[in-house]
């Protein structure tokens, strides 16, 4: 792990922009500049005494100092630091300790900094907290100075992505041979988030995992709830987006299979979703391209094959720590690629059904290398 | 519904408090005051064009007007505004939207308030966005104003909760049958989640789902990945913690079952438990009791069993749409319960395993009302 350059890079580049500390809470961020890997937030929101404070200061002269409230989090921050010499403390956030008190007290062991980095998805609470403890306090954008330094992975990051893109591999492969007539798009769903288990992945899917069951004159049946159970059947066009969490570092991937036979149309569209990423993952030089270009040129091949308007999202997104993380394929980024950078590359085509592609792709001196391989042939099962 | 009423209350509110607008993210905030349920959050971080600003403007004059990424998020928010004539607006944010542009002309659209306050979630981001469009803005807090409002449920929100304390005693019961010797606490948990859809409640628990296998002599196995994968033997404890979404509002549920036999000690610690419990049940009459006296009734049963020490955390939290939300059952809190408030009553002894029970508790004139209400007896299967 290359945490202490990691974290003398972005110490210098605190002192360069003047600020005298970053406040990062528990995120992406954090988890980048320290190995603690994040929490993961909960499907409502919880709210433990302290999780606003929750987070970590580092300076330019000391490393991560945590901040942690005891219930659910500091027994998981304390074993994640144990092999971490490089985080200098951990402080703990009782349930009867007043916040402005806590605050008061880190921020006199960090040296009182009145310019204060914090990442950009910190709640206004935690905000105004920093704020009134610090009187006259001046707040800046600590992610927009590590966002470069995330976009581009070294080859220890590289190494756990292409891991994780060969898990989800052979987790699609096995999700492939557990389809049956008859299974809806939930029975598919949670035999993929069953298997990343199985695959030796952290519990629980980087994203919601999305399966579709579709397909031209295919009926659509839903419960009240409006939960689709659509059974697979012949005929059925089974969409995949989904992703696993390993060591940290995610995957994007996706496939569109085909139930006992393919039309000439799904395949005239399936061979055009192949051919725009093909076009994209070749066009991934180093300093060759930029973000916006890299989504023309994918767009161009759905466009010229008539089907332009049934694509409807952005070419792709950086990936990493987080599913999307910048630089974005689309219009308004014009960041150059650059060696060590990895995108999603995801055309579809949505029409009568959901016909996609979706790898990880690292860029290269000579072009994109897919970090996911599952056959980009026609799948029928 | 009663989304009109609490509208015009919050804009009273507004006015009264001088603010000019709310802008509220996409949120439990904005669930309760617009009936637009939250996306819920991915486990690890997406990020759509114009996420920052994906949320409601309200005014002391108009009803919510939607602000929302087209990715991901439009037709989401456009079907889930269709019975609901109280939404002035849903404003569409296009991949290639300058999003400087965007905060300009809504904030136009909504009279140019320069005094706005927002959910206490907010990211820094969105706020800092919103202090540049505005110039000479002043933000406060939203959230404060809404939680006293939120903490007390009216009828129809009752209502909605009493049936997803009833469906969580029905998956917990079904769970309950399909436990064998072998299952490890991922099984286990695997399969409440499972009964959560079977039982007709959204997919995905309010938190994430907590099981443990543990017990006194009981030797603790774990994968590579630290993963528990103990399994269920005679004399296991087996400790649930989880919770439902329904409609919007949530569960929050804790039983302890023996595996074949219970010993003395064991039969001691949860007969106390059940007793602190009890006696914290017994108390929760409006106007009667405040959260930190109720937590200390609860808390002196077990401290008088002479097990203090062993209960670790709060006895409580408020809940509704999320699954913790003011006030909190603590030190701390001096706020008087009142009738249709909601709280988890949770006390726990974790000496040689989590000896636990949780229930939501309705705050009534007579004393608490339980809404869920599986056997409180020892449970041996």
């Amino acid at each position: 792990m290359n945490h202490g350059k990691r974290l003398e890079t972005v110490q210098k580049a605190m002192q360069e922009k003047g600020y005298d500390a970053f406040f990062l809470a528990m995120s992406s961020d954090l988890q980048y500049l320290s190995g603690v890997l994040r929490q993961p937030h909960n499907p409502t929101d919880d709210d433990k005494h302290g999780d606003e404070l929750y987070g970590a200061f580092i300076t330019p002269q000391k490393g991560p100092i945590f901040l942690v409230p005891r219930m659910g989090a500091s027994e998981y921050v304390k074993a994640q630091a144990q092999d971490k010499p490089w985080i200098e403390d951990i402080v703990v956030i009782d349930d009867g300790d007043e916040l402005d008190k806590v605050a008061t007290d880190i921020l006199k062991k960090v040296g009182n900094p009145k310019r204060i980095a914090v990442n950009d998805r910190l709640w206004a609470r935690s905000l105004w907290r920093l704020h009134q403890v610090t009187g006259d306090g001046e707040f800046g954008n600590a992610s927009e100075i590590i966002a470069p330094l995330r976009a581009v992975k070294d080859q220890h990051e590289l190494a756990i992505m292409k891991e994780a893109g060969s898990r989800t591999d052979q987790i699609f492969g096995a999700v492939l041979k557990q389809i049956r007539l008859g299974m809806t798009a939930y029975d598919i769903a949670r035999e993929v988030d069953h298997q990343m288990i199985l695959h030796g992945c952290t519990a629980g899917p980087s994203f919601h995992t999305g399966v579709s069951v579709e397909g031209e004159g295919l009926r659509q049946h839903t419960t009240p709830e409006g939960r689709s159970v659509t059974p697979v059947q012949p005929g059925a066009v089974i969409s995949f987006d989904f992703g696993v969490i390993y060591e940290g570092y995610v995957s994007d991937f996706g496939r569109t299979v085909f139930c006992q036979s393919m039309s000439e149309q799904y395949k005239l569209l399936h061979d055009l979703v192949m051919e725009s990423q093909a076009q994209a993952i070749a066009a991934m030089k180093c300093g060759q391209v930029t973000a916006a270009e890299l989504n023309r040129i994918a767009r161009k091949v759905i466009e010229d094959g008539g089907y332009g308007k049934y694509f409807t999202h952005r070419l792709g997104h950086g990936i990493g720590i987080d599913v999307h993380e910048p630089p974005f394929l689309y219009e308004l980024d014009d960041t150059v690629l650059a060696t060590g950078m990895c995108f999603t590359i995801e055309p579809s085509i949505m029409e009568t059904a959901e016909i996609r592609v979706e790898d990880v792709v690292q860029v290269t001196e000579n072009g994109g290398l897919p970090l996911s391989n599952f056959s980009r042939d026609y799948l029928i099962i």
